[in-house]
């Protein structure tokens, strides 16, 4: 009779029942007369007995020198551990598929993080890891499912773009048959594009920045989000941000909590997320800087430092709102009561990890926005078919960006992003 | 009393009801008496019927002489239509948003290809666009919800890679930080390291080639979803992508039906689409391309004239297996009972349509590999961490890639990949 081959997710409904098991063998421990080998299958791990009452001497011995890594299949009976509330699998066969040509080089040693992220395609195997990018799926799912069952159409931003928007310094290009190409910074401006058509829309995909800094929250790399919303002001937006970054906790909290635990992720900080979030004006930002201790001026921008002291203040996200246009993009729309001001909103995530999400109203106004590009120095010729937008059936229109690995980060509790996506590029990182 | 504003989608909760809608002029048409605006707020369109009976003079007017895609809000009654089985607005108040500044570009005549791409950003809002960009994002929904539901772990591969493994006649390069990088072809080999990590994995992504051919195709930047298991063999791979193909057009069929009957698109032949799929070798496949005319050798290539045929002639995909490890990359395995061959397979959706899926079982033993690397004149430096995963606890494995907008092609009937992505990268088109 063949045995079933198994997952170690699924071994509940298994019990008392002789299964097969596929995986790799994780850590193992001996004493005289049993071994535990700790089996991974990607679905879970478990505990294999290897008694010596059970088994031959030579399978015995075999199971006992096993290294880290070994790929193997395992067959026994399901059966309940008799003590922890778990299932444990008693060998009676086992097949090693591959032996590791040489000692597994991550050990359960200290390893420095250059060390780690140069085997990241191994590191990927460890426990802390693999619940950091469990969590990472979870979050990138439930935003999905956030938007597609709301009425938000996904429509893909390009990722190669013909136009330095901003200026090409921290742009990567590349030539396009003959053409200067850019690596999108956002897919704002095409899901502005795409709001006009289907009202409500968003884009997810990958986006890069070629900055020269090297600090705990910027990739080259990173994913963003963007819904952006027909007939919405800066308060739908805000309120849409609240209301979806609750719901991604929350759904973290529901289905991931075991990965949580491995990261030893405090989540009393995370079940009080909920709305209204924190609201804060740019100059009561200030306010509470200075208060702080931060010599900040009216007009200087919020960076990496403000940000983590502004989000350990409250124990909710913050949201700061009507920055000096003279801090913003071209495409914010001034705030009618003070034109100095643009109708935007970053919103902070607590526990100092600061900026998660941008964005705010744009300018649905043509000859406003032909002004700003003016202003801006921006190549108008590029932003005709951006124009156009207002040309016909301009109306308000909001939306923001979220950054997927800094949301990892927040959630799972990480001081740095590196570990938030699976291979991490940096300044001086490009492989593997 | 404020009236609610709601969305076109869900009006049938709201019948003999006073609502606002808030959207753009998609079409409309009079009589002398009475204005039929056909109004898009982008979860449908509604037919907004301006009586001259039921309004002052002054907005009968207005309502009468509104240019295509004036942005509006409409006001009024929803009611049945009196003959056809759907809903209409009753108007009593009208506010424009804003009215264009000229003719809008598309008119409902014929523009040239060349036009509308150039306006992609508001061909957008025409209606067979929006049907094939809902049924884009249910094919992207519907490939995550299938790998996340089944236990595959989504596990985003890198854009930027340090290495042109497979020549770079068809890599975008770009200068990241003095070191030269190029953009993805595939994700499968970090979907590989992944499979190590976690037994089933996806990464899907934007994937890029930098080909010179201008085929219908062809694009320079396109999705593909690359599924990878651990502990499955080539008969593993062939079935699961019969079963996952089968389920995303089932879930078209059974939720974008409205919008294939948008499209005109006959869908008996999506209708058919279960496993088993048609299995051919190779030579088969030689075989019954040199019964049809063509003038193929044992080793040739299968090109899109060849799919072409294959496609055509049964009503089911077919997948082809076994070609000759000489047109095959270095990293799949050779067939144990005929190592001229590779464990490969391609999946060619019918009528024509041609590859979908590419695939196949991955090389696991170290020193083969390491042969394919060098008999390929690959930089072996550039392999070591590709080669670790054979170092440390190798399986075999297998894996596939699908490629989206061929597959929204051919679900949605389309000639040409060109409309299957909001905006389109190809060979002269980079823009808007």
């Amino acid at each position: 009779m063949t045995v079933p081959r198994v997952r170690i997710e699924s071994l509940e409904r298994h019990v008392g029942q002789r299964v097969e098991i596929a995986g790799w063998l994780q850590h193992a421990r001996s004493s005289k007369h049993v071994h535990f080998l700790y089996v991974r299958d990607g679905s879970g791990v478990v505990q294999v007995v290897v008694a010596a009452s059970d088994v031959p001497p030579a399978l015995f011995d075999q199971a006992g020198g096993l290294p880290l890594e070994t790929s193997l299949v395992v067959r026994g009976t399901v059966r309940r551990h008799p003590r922890r509330d778990e299932l444990e699998l008693g060998l009676d066969e086992l097949d090693v598929v591959s032996r590791p040509v040489r000692e597994y080089p991550i050990s359960p040693k200290e390893h420095g993080v250059d060390f780690l992220m140069d085997h990241r395609h191994l590191w990927l195997r460890s426990r802390r890891q693999q619940a950091i990018l469990r969590v990472r799926a979870e979050i990138v799912s439930a935003i999905r499912e956030y938007f597609d069952s709301r009425g938000f159409v996904l429509v893909d931003a390009p990722i190669l773009t013909p136009n330095a928007c901003e200026g090409t310094s921290t742009l990567f290009e590349t030539d396009y048959h003959g053409q200067k190409a850019y690596l999108t910074q956002s897919g704002q401006l095409y899901a502005e594009a795409a709001a006009m058509a289907f009202g409500r829309t968003y884009c997810f995909g990958p986006t890069f920045r070629a900055e020269k800094s090297k600090t705990r929250r910027h990739l080259a790399e990173f994913w963003m989000v963007e819904p952006e919303v027909a007939f919405m002001d800066l308060e739908g937006d805000i309120a849409l941000a609240e209301d979806f970054l609750t719901n991604l906790v929350a759904r973290v909290l529901d289905r991931r909590r075991a990965e949580l635990g491995v990261l030893e992720r405090d989540v009393a900080p995370l079940e009080r997320i909920r709305p209204p979030f924190v609201r804060l004006r740019y100059e009561q930002a200030l306010e509470i800087l200075r208060e702080a201790g931060q010599p900040v001026r009216f007009g200087d921008d919020l960076g990496g430092d403000e940000e983590t002291v502004l989000s350990q203040r409250f124990d909710r996200p913050v949201v700061v709102t009507h920055y000096p246009m003279s801090l913003k993009a071209f495409y914010f729309k001034r705030d009618p009561s003070d034109p100095s001001r643009a109708l935007n909103m970053d919103v902070l995530a607590p526990e100092g990890y600061g900026e998660v999400i941008g964005g705010g109203q744009r300018e649905d106004d043509l000859a406003a926005l032909e002004a700003a590009i003016e202003a801006h120095r921006l190549p108008r010729a590029a932003f005709e078919w951006y124009l156009d937008l207002r040309r016909y059936g301009s109306v308000p229109h909001a939306g923001f960006g979220l950054g997927v690995e800094r949301t990892v980060a927040w959630i799972c509790g990480l001081h740095h992003v590196r570990e938030t996506i699976p291979f991490p590029r940096m300044l001086h990182r490009l492989a593997p």
